[in-house]
């Protein structure tokens, strides 16, 4: 019943940093790529590649640059069973950011992108090719993009040597109806590519927009432990396991770090359905303006939320 | 884009009151009814229709019962904007205890059933359908049930009176595979009947899975404010309108009772996506071993859990 062509990555730490700065204990990260190496997931996503002249170290924790001495303090000598990326953001890293394979413990960069930064993207992630990384393009935002520039972003796409083009619904705006009609469109446009899913959880939907996705062949699949992630988060990887039916996973694993770190950081800072994260999903917006209000005092205060949206945003 | 055939129910209080053997306050559950009048729902389903030798008053809030007095209380003479429903459970109720329909507030008679008990539930549907009452039956944990005998039980409900059936996804355990599946399985098999869905939010499929079945041209949706219900709760009605286009709807009068009621409510006794339910989903089992493990001192000892089910469940 599995499709071994499906790779699983978590994207824990680069995606739940986004709500503390990257601040985690090194025995948290270290505990989550344990439980993911024994769990048989194919990649960790353990940060951001960014340079050091784009952010603070004072701000921002060891997870938003991923130097090789941080990596070297988590993997120990384990590293083999599983792959590591970095997330690089176009603009916030320079190619000299980059080592070379040899000298990294990096597997994989993915190069998140607006549409209008596809070409820039595209130089970035065969920059990191030539220098023997894998390298996925992550077109982010889509659902506010006119569809003749993502056919001609796509058709870029199509032209380059990236191996990997993923699907984001950053604002977890999208139905099942356009993940399908999204994951046709890349599959018809990039034959030759593989497509990844990236899925956000404002409306309850990023798991089930993840299966859409497998079902519409898509073979890269994000996820997260619990579903942590900014706002309502991501796809939980414990429900992708459970949909998954690769024999070489084991969910214990994952049950044992999600008791162990998870649960009680949920009580910290929390992440989850809500209804201003809900609100933003179903118009198609960024979920700062929601975060914002769900951190201040005015957290269970929907219906002003609701007002001010409709005043402010216009939707 | 909307399809005028589609019929919302909310079951907030008869779903979520099997959290709190519906002792809800008489202002609760109007406000609740108010909301779901303001906001242009078609259906409320406010409670059981029990017989009163089957249960005890003094463990069970008036829900459980619907008798025309508390109904009256309220109802008040705001009556006509919108159908009321209650729940029948066989064999936890008298024919008797259904009265003619013009001495009644309710409108409809939703029977519960399973596999075998489906012509006890024809005959007190149209018991029900006589006295002047819209019903429906609704076939519980199906995904469980041999197929042979799913589809000896909708030939008998196809030959029956009954204009509705609804596809229960009780345990929570149905990916859109099997929602598709089944969705199309009693549409041909029932081809003169409405076919409704009642999804359970185990795996966070609660929405999507209804989804899912509209697209399958089911036209009876059951939802509740916030996902309230057992365990990880049911559809969020909330979500439903936000992916239903009838211009009727009207979310505000919504947000205004989830802010007054529903979140105050969801501190006090809490609902939604937890991995114990999800387990139980993932495995297609009744969702009782998670729920009483979640109510205890153990909550949050998952792995434990997990252990254990592997155990006794032999799952």
């Amino acid at each position: 019943m599995f499709r071994p062509e499906i790779k699983v990555l978590d994207c824990t730490i680069r995606d739940g940093g986004l709500m503390n700065n990257w601040q985690f204990s090194d025995e948290f990260v270290r505990d989550v790529f344990n439980a993911l190496c024994d769990a048989g997931i194919d990649y960790m996503e353990i940060g951001y590649k960014s340079s050091e002249k784009a952010f603070s170290r004072k701000e921002n924790g060891p997870w938003k640059f991923c130097d090789e001495e941080s990596l070297k303090r988590i993997v120990g000598d384990r590293k083999g069973n599983i792959k590591l990326s970095a997330m690089a953001d176009i603009g916030r890293i320079e190619p000299d950011d980059i080592l070379p394979k040899e000298q990294s413990l990096l597997d994989m960069i993915r190069v998140a992108c607006y549409i209008n930064q596809v070409d820039k993207a595209i130089w970035l992630a065969e920059h990191c090719m030539d220098k023997g990384y894998e390298a996925t393009i992550n077109l982010m935002a889509v659902s506010t993009v006119l569809e003749r520039d993502l056919d001609e972003a796509l058709s870029d796409l199509a032209k380059s040597k990236v191996k990997v083009v993923y699907l984001v619904d950053s604002f977890g705006s999208m139905y099942c109806e356009q993940i399908e009609y999204l994951a046709r469109k890349y599959r018809s446009n990039l034959p030759d590519k593989t497509i990844g899913i990236h899925a956000h959880n404002n409306m309850q939907l990023a798991f089930s927009n993840t299966i859409t996705a497998i079902i519409e062949n898509c073979n890269f699949l994000d996820a997260t432990l619990l579903g942590i992630g900014r706002g309502a988060g991501n796809c939980p990887l414990e429900l992708l396991m459970s949909f998954l039916k690769n024999p070489k996973f084991k969910i214990r694993p994952i049950l044992q770090v999600i008791e162990k770190h998870l649960i009680p950081m949920q009580k910290q800072i929390p992440w989850g359905y809500y209804i201003p994260y809900m609100l933003a999903g179903a118009k198609n917006q960024h979920p700062r303006v929601s975060m914002k209000w769900v951190e201040s005092d005015k957290r269970d205060n929907i219906v002003e939320f609701y007002d001010m949206m409709l005043d402010t945003l216009d939707v």
